[in-house]
């Protein structure tokens, strides 16, 4: 039994999210399907480094699954991609020990949540960016941005169905970077609640507007309190980078 | 009679190139008529500083009509944004002199052309990027590129129907980038010929798979044949970057 680690890049505007359901179109289902069809069998369940929401990209998720066959891992990458061409793309295709875990073994994951700030609508960026039309604070988001380092309970940016033990998770990298006209949101941590990126973004965004009540994230933060943070940007904007393993990075 | 100079951003995939013809969208036809109806006036034809053939994006396009009314610039840009929403933006509108010619007083103007260099297709770039999936020497190709630099004849690289009064062009930059899994041809001049970029692509992309009849630049300038040169890339990957004029640069 043969286990495979592969690399995703994913539109996430094509799926509901990672994880299968019933009756909807996601990553997880399409590609365990597209990979019994390649392979000729069907494999175990597709493990990923974590779920992404209905909407969110990825630029290089880490997934594992194991098979009966010795797989021929060109043939892999190229059908699969090819069963979904232009939707998912299999970077790397690689056998690995079967002690490889793409969900227990994540030593961290960077997230970018792209902002375009501008009064015009997204043309050449459409489905891959926020657009926030009022004129933002940026200096204030960037020093916003830096609380958020470090060890926290972090029940103020926790969607309502998280269904994680503990809200306490800790975030190595955090920070706002200017590219006009972008506005970038750049995140590290070894794992994140629901929606966790995004109500960061939605309350950096509303920090950046000038809302008095989400100028002091330690505040926000100490409250342990969703209603106190700002509201959950839209997935669109928001892309999973990378995920790191104490022996592969898919970056 | 104000003359107003636009700068816009387009997705040729949306349109049959920029400029006018019957029973299909253009670029020209479409902001002409959003235009009227912000301004509730038929203005002048919009000139553009050259045209972009179908499928070719623009980042930055710069053009010039004139009105009847003293327009509302801010309701002008939101309005046209808006009727062609996710096709075209109209970063900027501004009121110049009359003596202002999108066309005529161009000094440069940038294109990029984006290669995605991998064997599986795009996902998060679709559209944007034309994929090559074969090994090409970067190195090679980086040569090639230099060697278009000053005034050429450009026969060589000139598309069928062309109808420019000469093929001598000087270009100003052409260098080849490699970003992995991305190879950018960056290229400035005054002006191209038909299809042009789109031929040096082709070029420089048999000269980095190594076909033996593309390895020379300077021959196949020197040939002034149309048969000497590569195959016309595909517009997708094609971007207008910026214009530059003489007071006034787009980027």
């Amino acid at each position: 039994m043969p286990t495979v680690r592969i690399v995703l890049e994913y539109n996430g505007a094509r799926f509901h999210g990672w994880q299968l359901q019933p009756q909807v179109r996601t990553v997880q289902g399409e590609v365990e399907r597209a990979i019994a069809t390649v392979l000729r069998e069907t494999p175990s369940r597709v493990i990923a480094s974590g779920r992404t929401d209905r909407g969110v990209h990825a630029r290089a998720q880490v997934a594992h699954f194991s098979c009966q066959c010795e797989p021929n891992l060109d043939a892999l990458r190229l059908g699969v991609s090819s069963i979904l061409r232009g939707e998912v793309s299999l970077l790397r295709a690689e056998i690995v020990p079967d002690t490889f875990d793409a969900r227990s073994l994540v030593v961290s994951k960077q997230y970018t949540y792209w902002i375009l700030n501008r009064s015009v609508p997204p043309v050449l960026d459409e489905g891959k960016v926020w657009l926030v039309t009022a004129n933002l604070n940026v200096s204030q988001m960037q020093a916003q941005a830096q609380v958020l380092q470090g060890l926290h309970d972090f029940s103020s940016f926790r969607g309502a169905e998280c269904d994680a033990q503990t809200p306490v998770k800790e975030i190595l990298e955090s920070e706002v970077l200017h590219v006009p006209p972008y506005i970038l949101y750049r995140v590290v941590g070894r794992g994140f609640l629901k929606h966790m990126v995004r109500i960061i973004v939605g309350t950096l965004v509303e920090c950046g507007r000038g809302a008095p009540e989400c100028q002091d994230v330690a505040q926000i933060l100490a409250a342990r309190d969703r209603g106190c943070a700002g509201l959950t940007a839209p997935p669109q904007g928001l892309f999973l980078d990378w995920v790191q393993y104490p022996d592969f990075c898919s970056a």
